[in-house]
C-alpha cells in the first residue's frame, strides 16, 4: 500500500488503485425509486468514479448484495446493472458475494483499476484552479422530488438513476499531467471541495456565480435552490480538480467529450471552503459532509 | 483478472488475490451474541481465510461498515476489530466506508493478497485424498447454544467469536506444491467439499469416522449431533485441501503449528459429496448450500 484511508481509494504496488462503496436502501435509494437494474448500475458507477477520481482505468468489480429475506428483490437485474455499468466503463464484475438481509438491501462495490499516476485527493497549492466537469444538482433535485411525492422530471431521474462515471475525461486530464489534486462529486460540491482543501492544506474559494448548475435542477427548483443542490446535494459523480492556472483548453475537452469543463473556484492558504457570490461577499461553508439519507424524515 | 467469480477470490495479474465478504447482522450474527470488537474481528477473518483459501499472504483489508442510524454500534470498535484481525495475519486495513443503515448492522471485507500459485478448486483427481486442518463443528455448536438461550462454552464461543485463518498452515502447504484443490471451510466440510467436488468435476467420499470433530462440540451437543455441525455447521474456517496420496507430513504440520491435520475422504470419478459411515453404508449429501440464518426461527 502506498495511500491509505482518506482518498476515494487505496493505492497498492504495480499501479493498481482499489475502492469500496456501500449502497444502502432508504439511505443512498429508495426501492420505490429505481428498477433493481438502475440500483444496481448506480452502485457500480460510485465505484467506477472513485477510480475516476485517481485518474485509474477500470479492470474489475466485486458485487456483493445482501437482499431481503422473503424474495422481493431480482438479484439477477441488480446484478445485471452493474454488469452493464462495468462494460460500459472498459470493466468486468469478477466476483461478489450474495447474503440474506434481515432489513434493506444492501450493496458493496469493491471497484479495481490501474493507473501509472495516481492523482490524490493533497496536491492542491495556493494560486492553482479550481474546476468541475458537468453540471451539477440534477440528482440531488430528483431525490428532493421523490421526497415530496412528486415524480421528478425524466432529465433529474436519468441523474439519478443512469450516472456515468468520468473514465475517459479523467483519464485524459491525467495524461496531459495538468491535475495537481482531483476527487469525484459525491458529496456536494462544497463538501468534496472541502475534502480536497483539508487534505492539501489549503483553502479554496467558489465563485457562485461560475458554478455550472444544471438547467433541469434550475427548472425544478428554481435559481437559488439549484445552486443550493449543486453545493449541497450529492451524488452528481463529476470531477472536481485543481491545475495550475490557464492550462485546461475548455473548448478541447467539449468537443472531445461532449462535456462542458468550468472553473468554478480558486485555492489559497488558509483552511476550509469559502463561498464568494457575485456582490463579492464571503462566507465560509460551514455545514457538515453530505448526510445521505433517502428514508423517511428525521433520519 | 485470470480467473472469475466462483472460487475463493478473484486472481488478477501480478499475483494479486482479491475477495469480498458480507457479514450481516441477524444472518451471520446477532449482537447479542458478540462485542463490537469481535463482531469486526471475525468478519474481516472471514475474509482472510479467503485469502488463505487460496494459498495467498495478505496485504490488506478494505472495511465497509453500515451501521444503524440512532448510534448504540461503537464504529470505532468494530473497525478496531478488523484492524487487529488484520494485523494478526501480516496484513493491514487501508481503506473502506462508512454509511448509516436503517435496520441491521452490515459489514462487507474486502481482502486483498498475493501469491505466485494460486490454488483454486478445480485440481481435484480421482485417487486425491482429501484433508481437514484443525478440528470441526465448535462455532456451529455455538450458535446452537446461543439459539437455544443458552450460554455457549468459553471453548465453543472463541471458535465462533475469534476464529484464525490458516494462512500460514495454507502458505506452507502450497509452497510444497503439494495442494491440488484447496477451499475454506465456512459452510461445513459437507457443502464445502461439494463445492471442490463441483469445480473439479469429481466425487469426493468424506468418512465420517475420520472428521476431526471438536471436543467441546461433542460435550456440548453429543457425538452425533457434533458431527452434523461438523459436517453441516458453518464458519470452522479451517482449510479442506486436496493432494496425492501420501504426500502430507501430519507430524511436522502439528509440530510447526500445533494443528493437527487430518484425512477425512477421498476423491473418486462420478459427482456429488458422499458419506461413508463406519458401517460401510453410503449416502450422498442431498442438502444444499449452508445456511447462515442467525435470526428468529423460520427465517
Amino acid at each position: 500500500m502506498l495511500v491509505g484511508p482518506g482518498d476515494d481509494a487505496a493505492v497498492l504496488r504495480d499501479g493498481w488503485v482499489l475502492s469500496t462503496d456501500l449502497s444502502v436502501e432508504d439511505v443512498h435509494f429508495r426501492r420505490a425509486w429505481l428498477e433493481e437494474r438502475e440500483i444496481g448500475y448506480r452502485a457500480a458507477v460510485a465505484g467506477l468514479s472513485d477510480l475516476a477520481a485517481m485518474g485509474a482505468a477500470p479492470v474489475g468489480l466485486l458485487l456483493s448484495i445482501a437482499a431481503p429475506r422473503g424474495g422481493g428483490v431480482d438479484i439477477e437485474a441488480v446484478a445485471a446493472g452493474a454488469r452493464a455499468a462495468a462494460e460500459e466503463h472498459g470493466a468486468a464484475v469478477i466476483g461478489g458475494d450474495i447474503s440474506r438481509s434481515p432489513g434493506p438491501l444492501v450493496l458493496d462495490v469493491v471497484a479495481l483499476g490501474c493507473t501509472a499516476w495516481p492523482v490524490q485527493r493533497d496536491g492542491a497549492e495556493p494560486g492553482d484552479h479550481v474546476w468541475v466537469t458537468g453540471s451539477l444538482g440534477a440528482a440531488a433535485a430528483a431525490v428532493q422530488a421523490w421526497q415530496q411525492g412528486e415524480v421528478p422530471a425524466p432529465e433529474l431521474r436519468a441523474a439519478f438513476a443512469a450516472p456515468r462515471a468520468r473514465t475517459e475525461e479523467a483519464r485524459c486530464l491525467v495524461e496531459r499531467e495538468i491535475v495537481d489534486a482531483m476527487i469525484d462529486l459525491s458529496d456536494g460540491l462544497a463538501g468534496d471541495a472541502g475534502h480536497l482543501a483539508a487534505a492539501s492544506g489549503v483553502a479554496i474559494t467558489l465563485e457562485t456565480g461560475c458554478v455550472p448548475v444544471a438547467d433541469a435542477a434550475v427548472e425544478a427548483l428554481g435559481v437559488e435552490a439549484a445552486l443550493d443542490a449543486a453545493l449541497h446535494g450529492g451524488e452528481d459523480y463529476e470531477l472536481c480538480f485543481v491545475t495550475d492556472p490557464d492550462v485546461v483548453d475548455v473548448a478541447y475537452f467539449q468537443e472531445r467529450f461532449g462535456l462542458r469543463v468550468t472553473r468554478v473556484g480558486t485555492v489559497s492558504a488558509g483552511e476550509g471552503v469559502w463561498l464568494e457570490r457575485p456582490d463579492g461577499s464571503r462566507e465560509r461553508v460551514e455545514r457538515g459532509g453530505f448526510d445521505h439519507w433517502a428514508g423517511e424524515a428525521g433520519g
